[in-house]
This record gives C-alpha cells, sequence and structure tokens, in this order.
C-alpha cells in the first residue's frame, strides 16, 4: 500500500526553484500573436571568452524565472485557457464527480489530500475543430504552432548562416529537417500526422511542445507512486526535478491508492506534457482483478483522466487474442505491464481486446479534449532474445492500422517501440514503424542493447536510445539505473534524465540538425582554453561537472580563465 | 609533485582478493600442451533453474582464486617464461641499470621504494623468430596461441549448436569470426596482422589475449599516478581493481616521479597486457621541456620499459611536421599529450620528428622484446567539431604507411583512433583505417559523440565505443566519469570499466559472435523468473545490482525464486 498519509501531515510539495548556474530566462515575443511569449535558457559565458550568450531550449517552466512566485498549492498559470477559449468549439460543463474508487478506496488517513482548487472542464462541442490536427488539417496555424516555431529554433529570427551545410553533411536517414522553423512547417508537419502537439484543452498550464522526427529529439522521464512507496509530495518534486535537468514530458505511472489526487496535483504543477497508461487505474477500480475489468470502467477512466487534462495516453490496443500465442516460445513473454493486464483479459474471456473493438470510441472521447494517443507496445521484447519477433511486429502492424483510425477521428498519434533490442535489430523497427504507421512519431524505451547490466541500464539503453534517436525516433522514453531493480528516487531520476538528453542530443547532432552543435562548439571553446566556469556552466549537468572538478583540483585558482 | 613517500612508511599494496559473487575459477586443460591451463569464470545459479553454470571470460587473473595466496610483495607466479625459454632465440642478460632519472631523480622519502625483487631481463638473439608474429608466420602455433583460442571460446571442445545461425543473423560489416576458434585460426589471424597478443617476453606474470576483430571485442583502462596525487599504493590497487570488473588491459600513464618504480609494482602483479606512453617517461627525463627531447633520451626509455616487461607502447609517429599547420583552424587543435609534446618539438626545431624518422630503429628495439605497436593519434580531435578533418585523417594515413614498416620487421601492431566524433561520422572512422592500415587492429578512445556532458563521459562516449566495436574496433579504451574534470578514483575506474564491459558486449552480440548471448539469454530467464539472486549474480557488477534492488525492497522474501 502507498504511504500512510494522514490529511494534516499533508506537507505542501516542497519543489527545487530558481535559475541554474549563469543561466537566465529570456522571453521572445511573436511577431504574430501578442501574447505568445516563449521561454529560452540562456547561459552567460565569462567576459574573457568574448562570446555572446549560448540559448538553450528550456523545459524547466516558470521554476526557474525568479520573477515568478511559485505556489503549488495554486498551481501555474491557465495561460492557454484563452487561446482554447477563442478558437471555440468547445464548452464547460460540470465534469464527473470524483469517485472513491479514483483514489483506490482510500478514506481518513490513507486519502491524499485533494487539490485545493478545482476548475469545472472543457470539452469539444463537435462544431468544429478542437484538436491540434483538425486545425491544422484545416489550414490554421494556432499560438501553440507559433509557440513552437520560436521554440525549435531557440528563438532565432532567421535561420543560422551554416544551416544548409550542416543539414547536408549530417544523416537523417530520409527526415526533412528545415534550415529554420516555421510555424506553418509546424502546422504542415502536425497535418501530415508526422508531429504531435500534446496538450490538453484540460492542461492550460503546460508550454507547447512538439514531438517529431523533423524537430528536435524529446525525452520523457517516468515517475508515479507504487503500491509500495512514495508519496504525492515525493512526486510532484519529482516532475519539477526531472523538468529542471531537461525532461521534455512526464509520465504519471502511479498505481495503488490516491492515484487520481496524486495526478491532479501533478498535472496542476506541470509545465510538460503528462501521460499516463489509464489501464493501470482502471485495473485499481476493479481491485486488481485483470478478468474484471470492462469497458465501462476503462471508459470511465478515459474520461476522468481527460477532465484532469492528461496529454496523452498509453493504449495497448494492439495487444490482440489472436497475437497472444505468438509469445509462448519466448524467453521472457509479455513484460509490458499493460500488455499482460490486456492478454490476462483477453485470455479469461476468450475475447478480442475491448481496447481493440471499442477503439473508435476512444477515438471519440480523446478527440474531445485533444489527448494524444500513444499506442502501446504491449508485446514489446522484455529481452534480446526476443527483438524483432512475430509477436512485436504483429502487434505494429496493428498499431499501424489503428493509427489510420485515430486519424479518420481527427485524433493526434504517436507510437512505442521497445524495449530490449541489439544493436543490429534497431534500424529495422525504425524502417517497419515508419512503414507501417504512416511516419507518425515513434516513441521508444531505450532500447537496450544487452540484457547483462542491472544497475546500469540508463547507459545500456542510452546506446540504443542515441542510435534510434539518429534514426528516426521523435521521443525516447529514459531509463534510470534503478531500472529492473526498484523505484528510482530522486537522483535516479536525474541520472536517468541527464543521460537521455545527451543521447537524444547526439542523434540531433547526427541528423545534422542545424543548431544542436553551437552548444559542443561553445563547450569546446572553453575547454581549450581552460575556462573551466564557462565548462561547467555549458554541461548538461553543471553541478556534477563542478563537483567532479573540485574533488581531484579544488583550488579556484585552477579554473581562472 | 607526487604524494610524499618515507621509505619506512611505503605500505604494501592492499589489493581486492577472493571470487566474485556465486563464480568460481575453474581451469579448462588444453589438449595440446600439458602446461596449458585456460581459467574460466562459472557462474552457479540457484538449483530451481535447473541450468548449468554461466561460463565467462575472466580477466581477473590469480586474485580470484582461493587456492593462490597472494603476495604483492613477490609479484605474480612468472609461469610464461618457461614458454619462451624453450622456443629459444632469447638471451638472457644483465639489463640496463636503473638511474635516478627513470624516478624523476626523486631521493630519500620522495622516492617509491623498489619492487623487492630483481629478474634480469631477456631479450631477442636475432637469431629466429621472438615475437608472436613471427611465429605466426613461420607456421608455430605458441602456447600463447593455444591459450587463446580456449579462452575465446569460453573453454568450449566444440562450436555451439547454434553458433552459424547466430552469426548469420549478426550484422559483423565483413569481419570473419568462425563458430569455434581453433589454435590455428588465432595463428592464421596474427600471421595476417588482424590480430595481436600483447605480451613481452619480459611480463611473464600475464595471461595470454588476443586483439583482434574476429575476437571478443576487449577494453583497456588507464591508470597511474600524476604530478598532484595518488602513490604506488593506490595504482597497484588500481590494476587489479580495474580488471576485477573486467578490465582486459591496462595502461600506466603515470607522470612526475617515480615513474620506473610505480611501474614495477604494477607490471610485476599484471595479469593483463600493460601499456605506457614512452613519451610521457622520456619527457621527465628532460625535465618537462619537449624541445630539449632527443632521439637518445627515449630510445633509452624504450629499452628500459621493454625491460620491465611493457606489452605495447604507444607511439606517436604519424605527427609529422608537414602535419602540424592542418590543425591551425580547429576549435580544439592538438588534446593529445604524446601529440601534442611532439608537436612542440617539431616546430620548435623545424624538423621532421624523430619518433617518424627513427621509426626503424624503434621497430628493431621492439621486436627483440616482442612489445606491441600501438600507433598513436596524437592529432585525433578533442572536439566533435573537428572529427574527421584532414589532420586526423592524414596522420591516419601515415599510421598505415607505419603499420607495414613495423610488420616488416616482425612487430605486432595496432592502432590509436579517436576521441571526440558526433555519430554519423563514426563508420567513416573504421572502414578508412581497416583500408589504410591493412586491417591492424584498430583501438579507440571512445569516441565521445557530444562535448556537452562532463561528468557523464563514459556515457557519451560509451554510445560511440559500442557502435564501432560493432563496427569492428578490437579494443576500447575506456572512458571515466571524471574524464575532462579530473583523476579517476577507484570508483570511477569501476564505473568506466563496466560501461566498457557492456558496451563491448554490445557489440559482440551486434556482430553475431556465437557464444556472447548465452549470458544475456541466462540473466533474462532468471529475470523472468524472478529468481533475484541468479540476476545479481550473472550481471556485470552484481554488487550494484543488489544494492539498488535493495535500496526498494530489502526483504530476503522478495529474493526467493
Amino acid at each position: 500500500m502507498n504511504k500512510h498519509i494522514d490529511q494534516s501531515e499533508f506537507q505542501t510539495p516542497q519543489v527545487t526553484t530558481g535559475p541554474l548556474p549563469a543561466s537566465k530566462k529570456v522571453y521572445v515575443q511573436s511577431d504574430r500573436f501578442d501574447d505568445v511569449r516563449v521561454p529560452i535558457r540562456e547561459i552567460e559565458l565569462h567576459p574573457s571568452a568574448n562570446e555572446p550568450n549560448v540559448p538553450v531550449y528550456d523545459t524547466t517552466g516558470p521554476y526557474t524565472d525568479p520573477a515568478v512566485t511559485i505556489d503549488v498549492e495554486k498551481g501555474l498559470a491557465r495561460h492557454r485557457t484563452a487561446w482554447v477559449l477563442e478558437r471555440g468549439n468547445v464548452e464547460e460543463y460540470e465534469g464527473r464527480e470524483v469517485k472513491p474508487e479514483d483514489n483506490g478506496g482510500a478514506q481518513g488517513k490513507y486519502l491524499a489530500r485533494e487539490f485545493p482548487v478545482r476548475n469545472r472542464p472543457l470539452r469539444g462541442t463537435g462544431t468544429g475543430p478542437v484538436t491540434q490536427l483538425e486545425f491544422a488539417r484545416a489550414g490554421i496555424i494556432t499560438k501553440e504552432m507559433e509557440y513552437i516555431a520560436i521554440r525549435e529554433n531557440l528563438g532565432r529570427k532567421q535561420a543560422l548562416e551554416d544551416a544548409e551545410k550542416t543539414i547536408a553533411q549530417g544523416e537523417s536517414f530520409g527526415a526533412d529537417i528545415p534550415p529554420f522553423i516555421t510555424a506553418e512547417f509546424v502546422r504542415d508537419e502536425v497535418a501530415r500526422g508526422r508531429a504531435v502537439i500534446p496538450s490538453n484543452i484540460n492542461h492550460p498550464e503546460l508550454e507547447p511542445q512538439i514531438i517529431g522526427r523533423n524537430f528536435l529529439v524529446k525525452i520523457n522521464a517516468n515517475i508515479g507512486n507504487s503500491a509500495v512507496t512514495s508519496s504525492v509530495e515525493e512526486e510532484v518534486d519529482k516532475m519539477v526535478w526531472a523538468t529542471r535537468w531537461g525532461a521534455d514530458n512526464v509520465m504519471d505511472l502511479s498505481t495503488g491508492r490516491n492515484i487520481h489526487n496524486t495526478r491532479e496535483w501533478i498535472i496542476r504543477n506541470s509545465p510538460v506534457p503528462i501521460g499516463t497508461v489509464p489501464i493501470y487505474q482502471a485495473l485499481e477500480k476493479v481491485g486488481g482483478v485483470a478478468e474484471d475489468l470492462t469497458w465501462e470502467v476503462y471508459r470511465d477512466t478515459l474520461i476522468e483522466q481527460c477532465e484532469q487534462g492528461v496529454d496523452y495516453f498509453t493504449i495497448h490496443a494492439g495487444v490482440r487474442l489472436p497475437y497472444i500465442h505468438l509469445t509462448a516460445d519466448r524467453v521472457t513473454g509479455i513484460v509490458s505491464r499493460g500488455g499482460s493486464i490486456m492478454a490476462k483479459w483477453c485470455l479469461a474471456h476468450h475475447r478480442e481486446s475491448f481496447l481493440y473493438t471499442k477503439f473508435a470510441e476512444i477515438c471519440e472521447i480523446m478527440r474531445q479534449y485533444d489527448v494524444t494517443f500513444s499506442l502501446g507496445d504491449g508485446m514489446r521484447p522484455g529481452s534480446t532474445a526476443d527483438a524483432n519477433d512475430r509477436a512485436q511486429f504483429a502487434e505494429l502492424e496493428t498499431l499501424g492500422e489503428l493509427t489510420k483510425v485515430a486519424w479518420g477521428h481527427g485524433c493526434q498519434v504517436m507510437i512505442e517501440g521497445p524495449g530490449h533490442v541489439p544493436m543490429h535489430k534497431i534500424k529495422i523497427n525504425m524502417d517497419k514503424q515508419l512503414r507501417e504507421c504512416g511516419e507518425a512519431p515513434f516513441y521508444t524505451l531505450g532500447p537496450l542493447t544487452t540484457d547483462i547490466a542491472p544497475g546500469y541500464d540508463h547507459i545500456t539503453s542510452g546506446i540504443g536510445a542515441a542510435m534510434i534517436g539518429w534514426f528516426g525516433t521523435a521521443m525516447l522514453c529514459y531509463v534510470t539505473p534503478k531500472e529492473h531493480l526498484g523505484l528510482p528516487n530522486r537522483d535516479d531520476v536525474k541520472v536517468g534524465v541527464i543521460t537521455y538528453k545527451l543521447a537524444a542530443h547526439a542523434a540531433d547532432l547526427a541528423k545534422g540538425h542545424p543548431a544542436a552543435h553551437l552548444r559542443d562548439d561553445a563547450l569546446s571553446r572553453a575547454r581549450f582554453e581552460f575556462r573551466w566556469e564557462d565548462q561547467f556552466n555549458l554541461a548538461l549537468d553543471p553541478e556534477t561537472a563542478r563537483d567532479f572538478h573540485d574533488q581531484t583540483l579544488p583550488k579556484e585558482a585552477h579554473k581562472v580563465a
């Protein structure tokens, strides 16, 4: 069970605020929309460098802006509500009542405190476009698209001088990275389904972000309380902590009690998109017995989470009854939690999965709130021995079929991928995903390139992540050192995030992203000129870099330019 | 300066001994030679697994054999002397006298204690083959070759059932990995120059090992005291510690005082080949002034180290005078220490490097002791911006030319490679090295795939290392978390070694090495069946895996199968 929490003992989550070393947040004003201002982090160099500040992509939200007062009890400012309302086609309504089972029946001192502010949810009325995909197809550039164009360009107003050359020298395996990102390019990529903007209309606190292979590679951090340990406070702190170090997205994989309330605290305080796996909560509602799951319970859970503002749902609709026997000869069977829940249900009832049979209804619900699909790989390989087998690829083919259904309903879609895959089998995954799923963005866990390094799985998977990111994966789901062994703590979250930031960046460099090399070059010059402070400040993790240096050469004198 | 050491305060180095968890050392007897017995580490599984012990490659030497009494004051047993003597063509002689400058002029309490035992050195007489390459060309299978064949097969007497299939499913980019390694195959690979057996005739304590792309990928750990910190004791301990976790090779990069005595303690206690960069010690002998280096000082240093038993020398003979100007426009100039020493010398004298002009004489010296060349990449890129530039490739072409000269003298050769290289430029390095250097083994540092992760450079380089290992690199030089920031301590050495073991293993899997997957599969089965103890014991680092697990789920009950 979860940690026992007495309502009176509930602490307001403590989160880390303040700028990163030598960094300041600047806001770039859109020329097109008055109320679009995009935060960029600028790293200041030592005067002796005689170089301009280095702009870097900023996932940290208002937490690193000293001008913003953070109050976790109130949540972040809901800037984006005005954008959603002015576009129309939505209505405010009372919303579903929170039920005891939403928090696993937790009562009294076991029930985590509710988030203090309640907002009435919005939903689409069916009178016109609601999702970013529908607006894109209608030729409309949303404020989110404009925001993203400025963000991906790191605030630049025009292409870099050597952009064309850098792209030409890269190897992007058929991607189509432009020298300069325009809002029209963003719209077009979304319209084609090659990119998604996860942005539930009920999560107006988020800073819009794009996931697609012609943009910077993104990373995801998983958090979540469990049936064993951790509390609401810890999970909110981990969310802020993960974004501080560069997580573009956070998945709340909470299980056990208090799922609803934990999620509310997280979303209301999150500047990044939040994803979930709704089947986890649905399972809690039926007492953890997979066979007792029903479409009605699942549907109710979807609506509950749509109203809260979850930005994307992992849905394992590709785990079909006829595929389950394909895993019989595997070394590690079905290792995906969602996948094994659904396989158990299918076998118990000997019926096709309701996620598959009710897929059109799921689309209708998600469209009303613009929740993005993350079609889950419930049959992903759990060992290198099982990589690229028939079970895995049969599911991927079904995900391709479902992608087109979801697109038909106006929903945004990305596709989840493996898992454990030796290096020589990674590119086959990417190529097949692009082909089967019409270039919908790929979102992979690692992949882990060996099975023999528990305790170091952030590294064994970071290798695969960098490679598949280079080949075209749009978002990399991090793996922490605790993978396979236990739940990550704060330090593990940071190590996982930094490892995946460097893997994503390695992919951006190799693809020939026109601006990716600027930070490397600035750091290399600092290194060559022994500007230690600049080297630390330009690092993905300035604190660790400084600490490691000081362990051997603690004298200030060594750090002077 | 080095730590002050009072002779009376000198402690016998404390090293870690005893078996790894659930492991025992077994010796496989050669059918061909009575005195060839090859150690293999076997990991025992829980009885419920109903599986045989898992054999793994063992780099740990006698330190993990409870039947061997370790006495660091005496050094390891000199088993291989008999093999060298029975082959003939060598003579014992008095050897060069140790001079004060060999230890940087350290005196009194600043002088590290001499190793207590002195052995007269051996050298070739010129009457017949001395090097493994010369024996191989003469069609002679040495005991080292037989040892290696058994070692690489992990004690198997015949090919695995699925060996051919596993090789066919891998992607080895034109390598020629056999289903089963015979001593004749080892001989042939050495004769062709495609593999080396670094084994100075004056380092009879070592357990023979092969480096070549048709064998298991090897890793190297760098240690060495410096002008700032650390002592003889610490370096001997680090050497044993590095091999305990899987280092196949160790380079002693000591600088400052006491280089000679530190190295003697290391070699006499090392079961793995030891490499050095002789120019580092030569520079100390001329007071650290590069311009004052002479061929005579360098030659004297080579002989000193040949007699001590160094197994391979990094020699930056490709840093030629006409190439130096090619680095003028680089972001990070010349970052190799040996490279910049020689560039400074060439520019100061405006003369061609003596390492290049005297190369034939260097070959003659190294041949007498069977010291392997590791032709250094003194112009390797120090930033991703400088990767694959004209300076780097001009040097590589010269290394190809020198490879053929060294082969002409009967010397074994490997080639060092970069450095900092973004992912899409890695394979170009491998392909060019194979072409220019006649398939001599490639030995690379990383490469690092981005420049922005100081503190995590073991990871950013582990990505490149796994990839280039897959493409054909035979040995990967580890990078620790302290790279660019300070000297690695014991913990850093371990993290560096484990990271590179997993990178090398990922490469073996991807190449289709027939036996590499056995450990992954055993661990995956243990994982799927919740045999926690087996999962820990099969891990590259059982201690960390167990510790991470116990942080969340400390109960013994959770570990039962």
